[in-house]
């Protein structure tokens, strides 16, 4: 190879998800030829992540300092708690401007088999702020799987003990899409979820 | 959003091609939930790439130094030069294991609408090169469209100038390629170019 440098640039890209050698070889080069600037900044801004994100002593979502700036934000709701399982659902109910109250990431799902507990979620941590007598309403946000399931479940159990009611995102047809195209599984949950028209 | 941090690393990463708004999401959570230590890798990578690679002042194609080590390897043949229009060429001719000679790379084709005369390609320099007398052979390694036909054909010139002659890659079906899905363009180079069997 003609140059050591571009050879490690190529390797290193590959460490990104979805990125095989090909992508990267692209990556790089176009980095190299047109936007070395755009380099510089992704370099700046990998040096400035990697030194400073860590998580929220509250939430545990991603923070670049003690408390997130969700956290942080009072013009939020107090009483209501998203639980939710990865940053990444933080950042897709975020986008979607649907809820402005606050968050909490358990970062994973129960799932004993792979290790995870209570413990590893956190849910020692749930249990404080749901004793701090200012959330009114947990809203339960965990995907729509087994795990995700069993998992909402036994949050709901700690929120009842708090006395605290829970709910869940409601199950049905997507949006946009066509009934021909949807599984049974969702049309049968949109079945028996079906709301009376007012 | 929670982390300003996350948020710069997610735009700045939608910079490389093929990387919208989402992959770059779900690329910056994977780097820090997963693999802080590749992001630290892609960090120094970007920060050294970006820092020391320049072109090599004989063929000008990528390189850490002022002559990159493929002109500088002695083991390979100088009599063979494959002009090639970008370093992508090179490491795709290298991974080959085709070729043993050395490159010269245009860094673009003939187009002069869009600006690029030989002057841009770096022709003068491909011709003091050629005035070397070492090379015997120019491999045309152009892309097969109408820009790189006219370029391949105006480097022949420039070599028949010197009194060496020019080849270019084959046309034909590409190996593993089914008969009935090539296209009539590739068939008829194909037919044209038929070779006895001996």
């Amino acid at each position: 190879m003609s140059s050591p440098s571009l050879d490690e640039l190529i390797q290193a890209l590959t460490c990104l998800p979805g990125v095989g050698q090909k992508s990267a070889q692209r990556m790089a080069l176009h980095l190299l030829e047109r936007d070395r600037p755009g380099g510089q900044r992704l370099q700046q801004a990998l040096a400035l992540a990697m030194e400073k994100v860590g998580h929220c002593q509250r939430c545990r979502n991603f923070s670049d300092t003690d408390l997130c700036n969700i956290c942080s934000d009072n013009s939020r709701d107090d009483s209501l708690l998203c639980v939710v399982e990865s940053p990444a659902d933080v950042l897709a109910l975020e986008s979607a401007h649907a809820f402005r109250g606050k968050y909490f990431v358990m970062l994973g799902r129960l799932s004993p088999l792979d290790g995870l507990g209570p413990e590893q979620l956190g849910l020692d941590r749930l249990e404080i702020i749901l004793g701090e007598d200012t959330v009114k309403e947990v809203v339960l946000a965990t995907s729509a799987t087994v795990e995700g399931d069993i998992t909402a479940n036994y949050v709901a159990d700690l929120a009842e003990h708090h006395g605290i009611s829970s709910s869940r995102l409601a199950r049905g047809i997507p949006v946009g899409g066509e009934l021909e195209f949807v599984d049974s599984g969702t049309l049968s949950r949109a079945f028996a979820g079906r709301q009376q028209i007012k």
